[in-house]
């Protein structure tokens, strides 16, 4: 078992990331690689295997035991398939992404859920680990908001790999429309671009004058790192969207955990970034809002991994062989 | 292993029910007696005592091997102490519940939450047996709202044995005022007291003209019952009401189903005797809210076992040997 190797790989819409690991899940060798918006899966496919050998070679391992790969999107995780990726290079639809990856590879391939690849790599290998939690809740805040649940060390996935979808919880009935097709999900209000659009408004009504000056008034350039900065340069109404925007992560955290008592909830994703702006209103609101029992011992932190969590997720799931019978 | 047999205790503020049963869950003897709210601690667990014996005598089971015990609030189920019994004969704080039921019964004795005890039972007993289900929701619908989560057959307790408290997840930000100390609590929505002011609004404002009939009047009548029937008898803003509850507690269920993707969900107490009134609305609503994925072969279903299912799951914690390592 000690000498064990293991590849992980994060596919996502911008870039993907390799990674090779020992049975420890120490990196042996990385390789990260933009995603071409013109190629097919077939030569994202065949890119995945070159830069794989490519970093085993880096890690100077002959052949590994396995491998794990994270994907957006919906997957039929016990047959390889990808059912449907959008946002993606080819828009995938009921693509293998198991047999060419697995005959190139000559090892077993294990597929699942980005987001819940990267609630494996913080639990396994994150902020799970140093805190040493049994279970745990990440929120993925980006383009959009994915999540992941921990159960007693185990990763929560349901019938169709979907469980942690925990963006697409409603915070507002009737509330803006939301890409899955309800309305009020929190993504809705909390995910990178929902942050944004308020920024937007907020610069657009003259309410942002850090804002516009460090964007140069281009909404183009509107994104959650530049309303940081107007926050803290004394854009107040700024600091105050951001603050809503973790109240309403407040809210769906908080009734996760009176559901489940974690003893962790992690936030990752680049609209953690923001740090104590998005924190703060995120761990008052909890307190706030469960009344119940004594919730003060549930940690809330930033993610640990940053942009690893993924990959080093893929090698957790990897290392476990995929879905176990119960998963 | 066969000849096992077992005591179920569920102490409720209004009555009481003890059960013995076969290694299978068989009903071998049953007991059923009032709350007596002049009872101190010591006056209740003696009578536990004195009924459990008469149902075993009725059981014609000389000894049995272990005994389970749902109560209502507070618990350090480990050390077999309630730390906070409300609406309760007595008013318990810091009660052993353990030592003195295990001395007079010479069984080891194990308690829980009255609620994660009733989800235990329909979940090994009830609709989660009939169905099949590996992981189940539970929704109490009573004087509050309670309620219990199973993962991968094992019931989710938490730190505190708190996970689970769903009545008191938040479906309005700013809403009415909870006994918890939070606002907008579900319970503060869906729970019998709150769905009958809601009645005697309606009533008072008039809108309500089948219902005023059938409780002659007095506010102090009105109960989600005699709402079902001037529902059903053509009082269509009473019937909105019922709705307005079932979109509540959709909304809930909705949010958990997301991020659980659990097989069942079971609608229990008292409340859930509004059938389709309130059933309908549920599923509906949970049909409207969850888009990310197909959810629509999360079953929602009635309580099978009804004001059973406490001391069936009572039974059930026995068989387990109460809190297995990580729970």
């Amino acid at each position: 078992m000690a000498d064990r190797r293991y590849v992980g790989v994060d596919l996502g819409g911008t870039s993907f990331k390799i990674a090779v690991s020992d049975a420890e899940g120490r990196i042996l060798g990385e390789r990260r690689a933009p995603s071409r918006s013109e190629e097919g899966h077939e030569a994202v496919l065949a890119r995945i295997v070159g830069e794989a050998k490519a970093a085993l070679d880096e890690a100077g391992v002959e052949k590994a035991d396995a491998a794990g790969v994270g994907l957006p999107g919906t997957l039929d995780m016990r047959a390889g398939i990808v059912r449907y990726l959008a946002n993606f290079p080819g828009h995938w639809r009921d693509v293998d992404a198991r047999t060419p990856l697995e005959e190139a590879l000559g090892i077993p391939v294990h597929i699942l859920n980005d987001v819940r690849a990267a609630t494996l790599g913080e639990f396994k290998f994150g902020r799970g680990r140093e805190l040493g939690a049994r279970s745990m809740i990440l929120l993925a805040l980006g383009t959009g908001i994915g999540g992941g649940v921990v159960i007693d060390g185990k990763l929560r996935l349901g019938a169709l790999g979907s469980a942690g979808e925990i963006g697409h919880g409603i915070v507002e009935p009737g509330g803006p429309p939301c890409g899955c097709g309800a309305r009020g999900c929190l993504e809705t209000f909390a995910s990178g671009p929902a942050l944004a659009a308020e920024g937007v408004r907020l610069m657009w009504t003259g309410q942002a004058p850090r804002l516009r000056d460090l964007v140069e008034g281009d909404a183009n350039r509107v994104d959650p790192k530049a309303m940081g900065e107007a926050a803290r340069a004394g854009d107040s109404l700024v600091r105050m969207a951001i603050e809503r925007a973790g109240r309403y992560l407040a809210l769906s955290i908080s009734n996760l955990i009176v559901a489940l008592h974690p003893e962790l909830v992690v936030i990752g994703g680049g609209v953690a970034g923001l740090g104590d702006l998005l924190m703060d209103p995120i761990r008052a609101g909890v307190l706030e809002n469960v009344r119940m029992f004594p919730a003060d011992d549930v940690r809330i932190e930033t993610s640990s991994l940053g942009d690893r969590a993924g990959v080093m997720g893929a090698i957790a799931w990897a290392m476990q062989g995929g879905m176990t019978e119960e998963a």
